[in-house]
């Protein structure tokens, strides 16, 4: 099946808002196995919707539509595609009605504006917002309406209209079309995730290189994010049962080749949920000592819900002075070695978990720029340190890009060297155990 | 001059990468006054390129495409315009030697793949990229191929390419491209900002309704941000000077109308630069204090470089006995009033200040979500407290949505409450001497 998207609105096209919508359907559509060759942003502006809308029922199965759903004078999308269709649009009975519980539960008064909302074309199904007012709206072409208007040979075309707030798009998507979608399939298109950390992007390529350009049941879609690499795996199958019979041993594989890099096959567990998974199944508290992050790795794990059981405080030592006085770093070693440096981060690590009393701590200190770069020590120049129990390590990163890029990559690299740490840890603890035993 | 918008990119159909890049052209397309109606995306797929190229040539004057002048096999742009025009790829030598030093400075081989981001069409302006290899290519269509694929009537008519990373068009842009546009436009497009924090969207709207919807020679336009409110001013006319001349008296009016709320005018101040250069005016050390933020308002205010001089240190308390332990958060009044409560805030602000020995501090306390939510302290309320030289003010608010757009809302209120406690403080200082004076 071929989906095209269309993003209706004027804020899209004056650059005053990033098209979050048009990535989140196409990671959707890539996760159902639909093809989808165009996207498109458009106007409130009816002539130039349809000739959008037109364009795409030319080329596409299936058309969805964002946004110029809402209750303003501007929002036209709905109109525009009954009259397209020549469809009459008339006032549905239980949206009337959800949209008067939305208000009455607040103690708001609903406005005459907020009634068009409840306005549907007729022989469409109405798919519930359980996140907002406007609901969507699946119109399936009518033989006539095809004829007129769709693309040479399509069996079955289908417009979908959808709000465009992204949390009453992605809800309606995730709990009322998804369904629709994978019971008309009548083929089951399973996928999983695979998340890796602390491998680039050209080491995964090259180590599941056969996977990745394999012609088999099971398609390996990598994509790269900071720090990380996610792996799509998708198959297609009679039912689900047999399609992730047929995807479970590719994780396998996976995991075989990558190990320890593996560090979820969950869509929905980020690195810093990982992480702090693995801490709470070890009964391990956890602080934060940061220097150019300034605390957004504390608050990268601050993220996770119930992540009060094992991190109690996080520490932002910028200054020299805040180092030595929060956290016991020595003038001495500041005044020898520099802020940035092995030894200050090691004793950062040290000390960040001896004043809070946790069991781990992880520490930075580096040179974000613009400024503050020499010779000697360039502008992404960074030192991690971790402290496991005791265990110190630190190691030296050297990262480019700007202030931001430096600080992203920082952060993702103390999690992810906090989390190999930990791993060994554990590992020599067990191994050592073995010996004795 | 209608222009428009293709990104080329298989990952942005594939939804592993959001269009930013989109984003940012319309805003510059908006700063300069240039309409612009459409935005495609389509893959690296030369037939379904042309397609696309083809149509916006039919409606646009100015085609400005991004993405797939890499170095790999898939990066099929730049071939695929030239052939559609007709015109042949020569190698241009200044860029070969562009690209050669830019390997050679770092030590690092060229490869032949990348050879291939020197060749451009004949009888195009080459346009220097200062941030990476391939360079961008602007195309003044020949009569015979606008006769051929242009709009009817168009005069003129243009195709841009950019590369894709963001880092490298807009370096282009704004070095190379802008330039060349405002120096062919005869008039000349003056554009500035307004920022505005701590009212809302409506309200803005009706202080300033008159300004927005008039017709005059000054458009302004406003959206609305977490906390803060921007408005794009833009006047043409002959000459600089006399745009300027047009914005000047609006600035002034709208200042007039909003009073401190305007914390800048300046395009690239954001409010914690705002808020730094602030501090830094009036010789103030700010510390802040963090439970449910999680060390998110000292990363903003640590983005901004230069930000060492007055600040020194962050708290990240997020458990009760961090509260109490490094910011001397009294037992008694936690049991008594709860961790999120105006009185525990208070009292972080009072310690935060105290043993970080700064003059001004920040404290935040709340419920995030999506856990923790009582019906007397629900998710969403959230505390905080400002001390700016002993004087302490503890605010309470009420947010909506989901734990991210809390947290997001607290940072922002947090800075906004910041913001207003000092310029307080020093009105009624000011006040105060003229009292006694």
């Amino acid at each position: 099946m071929i989906v095209e998207t269309i993003c209706v609105g004027t804020e899209l096209l004056l650059g005053n808002t990033v098209n979050t919508n048009a990535a989140y359907l196409a990671g959707q559509y890539a996760a159902l196995g639909m093809n989808s060759y165009y996207q498109t942003v458009v106007g409130d502006n009816a002539e130039r919707i349809v000739e959008c809308v037109k364009l795409a029922l030319s080329r596409s199965d299936m058309v969805v539509m964002c946004g110029g759903l809402g209750p303003t004078p501007d929002d036209i999308t709905r109109e525009t595609v009954a009259e397209l269709l020549g469809r009459k649009l008339y006032e549905d009975e239980t949206t009337l009605e959800r949209i008067r519980d939305w208000f009455g539960s607040r103690g708001l008064h609903m406005s005459e504006n907020n009634r068009r909302q409840a306005m549907v074309p007729e022989d469409a199904v109405i798919l519930d917002n359980d996140n907002g007012m406007a609901p969507g709206i699946l119109i399936r072409l009518r033989p006539e309406e095809r004829a007129r208007l769709g693309r040479a040979g399509a069996e079955d075309q289908t417009i979908l209209l959808l709000p465009g707030p992204p949390e009453e798009l992605s809800v309606i998507w995730e709990n009322r079309v998804k369904p629709i979608l994978q019971k008309e399939a009548g083929e089951v298109i399973c996928s999983s995730m695979v998340k890796v950390c602390g491998r680039s992007e050209s080491e995964v390529a090259e180590l599941l290189d056969d996977l990745i350009n394999s012609r088999g049941d099971v398609t390996v879609a990598p994509y790269a994010k900071t720090g990380e690499v996610h792996m799509r795996l998708t198959a297609r199958a009679a039912d689900e049962k047999t399609a992730k019979k047929l995807i479970k041993p590719v994780i396998k594989d996976i995991k075989g080749r990558l190990g320890d890099s593996v560090y979820t096959t969950q869509e929905d567990v980020t690195l810093e949920k990982a992480l702090v998974e693995l801490l709470l199944a070890n009964h391990l508290t956890v602080t934060t000592a940061e220097s150019c992050t300034g605390g957004l790795i504390a608050a990268r794990l601050v993220n996770v819900p119930g992540v009060s059981e094992i991190f109690k405080c996080g520490f932002v030592t910028y200054s020299n002075k805040a180092k030595r006085k929060l956290i016991g770093v020595k003038r001495k070693t500041l005044d020898k070695f520099g802020a940035v440096s092995a030894e200050v981060v090691r004793e950062m690590a040290e000390g960040a978990a001896f004043y809070s009393k946790s069991d781990v701590s992880v520490a930075v200190s580096g040179i974000a720029g613009p400024d503050g770069g020499t010779e000697e020590k360039p502008v992404g120049l960074v030192y991690i340190g971790v402290n496991v129990c005791g265990n110190i390590r630190v190691k030296e990163f050297r990262f480019s890009g700007n202030r931001e890029k430096v600080r992203n990559q920082t952060v993702a690299s103390a999690m992810i060297l906090l989390r190999e740490c930990i791993l060994g840890y554990y590992s020599r603890l067990t191994f050592g155990e073995k010996e004795n035993g």
